[in-house]
């Protein structure tokens, strides 16, 4: 295996994020200086993937606090809250953001100095980094067991090493059954409209060694009636668990109709930190995002003058569709995900 | 209504094809004169559309009889039978090639003169372009009674004037129900990998004021559970009376399953000329084009270094799956097409 991925890290009170809307062509990593340019970058996609975007929301509000002149906590605490509300307001679908965001807040609620304070929250930050990448070891030796050598896996989108901090989730399962030594072939499916598939998780399955073959999002039922495809796994931006519904990247669904139609099992890898406990389906946001996602590619238009592009960015997939969900706490059914609640 | 489009035409002993590649940017005919330039306008898809390529492989035997400077009958059958083979080894999947170029060199046997034969040859090439148009008018009529005013309508590639000698087939319906003042919205799936939906069938509807939304493809089931669709229209390449399998451009079968999951009637769209009496589904040789019109947008690279991609240019969507098929004929159940053989 090469050198791993890193998608996001700290250095020199500044945040780095490989920039993804480069990849696969070019590795060029931004420097992030303020919560403000995380929020750019997470609305801007170059940083992308649910738990990638917690990680970086978080990082945000550490970069605040690390800078900040604030004499008092009540000071710093006002600084942190405008972060915050910046951070939060890029992206309204995926939980992970969310969740990383409260979980900083809550840590900046204990009483201590500024400078104490200042500290805590950037440990905070690195350890939701460091936990995601534990979890993501776990959640790809958990899932491992669900793959069988030989398999065809279809994939969609990336929740590889760059949608997190690293090793993956989808991928994690992917790459941990590969190191097992079993002998699988990766179907990539490209991921309209941002092509996160064929830019994203194709380069990091080709540097990895792992058998990967690119397709377009509309391949996959017809692969799977020719019995390619014995596994479907995806990652998820949102798994509710009061209903087991699974928000992930647009395109979700329609595998996953098609997984039920052959009989495929239809895998969802995710940590626990995209588990939302509270909302129903109808309570998430679906972020519409530009319609010239649709319109251009790579900057080049693809549709005729004044035509008019539809563009959500997730779906939700009923529990009924979804065979497993596996976590960093182990493999669950979707109606099962309630008992999480109790652990967490 | 603006001027009808016409992908087709015969003048001045040469035929012209509007060449689908440059739209929507560019109207630009080519000027064809032998067989050999019509079966290269074929196979890279300058003229594409299971009817059109039908009645370009008819005028290209048109075009070989017209310019032969054959002395006997007999001298004229060999050059057309080099012509045959030629325009017959261009593209596998789609019949109304096979149907049409059959259709000619059965006309060619036709005891006669030489330049009675060459008369002959293209008045029946003709006479394809001309009931083929005539059969569209007559599916849009016949499928237009199906569709609601109000309907939101899911269509895949493009299966309109361009694929066809005029008017289309899917999009024949849709222009119909328009024709009769229903109100429709038209969802247009984008259709990668060569992006048909996008570049022909928007543009097409766009310019006759039909209300399309373009989509990229993985989108068509969401919108389905969002209750946007009510009725999906598709093209044929091919529909098998034995078995009832419709064979269309890649990505329509999954959209047929969704369809299924949502009870959406899933409406199949084709001239009789479409329907095979003798395949079964394992005897059709579904295409596999050029892995660079996966890797490739426009010129442009999507993929990483080294990547490779599957590209079967069309699927096998079952019966169970297919609510109506409607032909220039009325409107069958795909178990009912048998019965078409009686009356053809």
């Amino acid at each position: 295996m090469r050198s791993e991925i890193k998608p996001i890290y700290w250095r020199n009170n500044a945040i780095y994020v490989l920039d993804q809307r480069l990849l696969p062509y070019k590795i060029k990593y931004l420097r992030l200086k303020t919560a403000r340019e995380v929020a750019k970058a997470i609305k801007d996609m170059a940083i992308r993937g649910a738990p990638a975007i917690g990680i970086a929301g978080a990082m945000g509000l550490a970069l605040t606090a690390y800078h900040s002149r604030a004499k008092t906590v009540e000071q710093l605490l006002a600084e942190l809250k405008r972060s915050y509300e910046t951070l939060r307001n890029t992206r309204p679908t995926a939980v992970n953001l969310f969740w990383a965001l409260e979980r900083v807040m809550k840590i900046a609620e204990t009483r201590c100095s500024v400078d104490e304070l200042r500290r805590l929250i950037l440990d905070e930050a690195l350890k939701i980094m460091e936990e995601d990448l534990e979890a993501n070891r776990k959640i790809g030796f958990n899932g491992s067991k669900l793959i069988d050598d030989g398999d065809g896996i279809l994939t969609h989108c990336n929740a590889g090493a760059l949608a997190t901090a690293g090793y993956g989730t989808a991928l994690g399962i992917i790459r941990a059954a590969f190191e097992e030594g079993k002998k699988i072939t990766v179907y990539a499916c490209e991921t309209r409209p941002r092509l996160q598939g064929a830019k994203l998780t194709a380069w990091e399955l080709m540097r990895d060694g792992i058998p990967v073959k690119l397709i377009t999002d509309n391949m996959a039922a017809f692969l799977m009636q020719r019995g390619l495809i014995n596994k479907v796994i995806v990652g998820a931006d949102r798994i509710l668990a009061k209903t087991g519904h699974v928000i992930n990247k647009i395109g979700t669904l329609s595998h996953a109709i098609a997984a039920k139609y052959y009989n495929i099992p239809f895998l969802v890898a995710a940590p626990t930190s995209t588990v939302d406990f509270k909302s129903t389906p109808d309570e998430v946001v679906i972020e519409e995002r530009d319609e010239k996602e649709v319109l251009y590619i790579d900057g080049k238009k693809i549709a005729p003058r004044g035509v008019r592009a539809l563009n959500p960015a997730f779906d939700i997939t009923p529990p009924d569709l979804v065979s497993y969900i596996i976590t960093e706490k182990g493999i669950y059914r979707p109606e099962e995900l309630r008992e999480l609640s109790l652990t967490t």
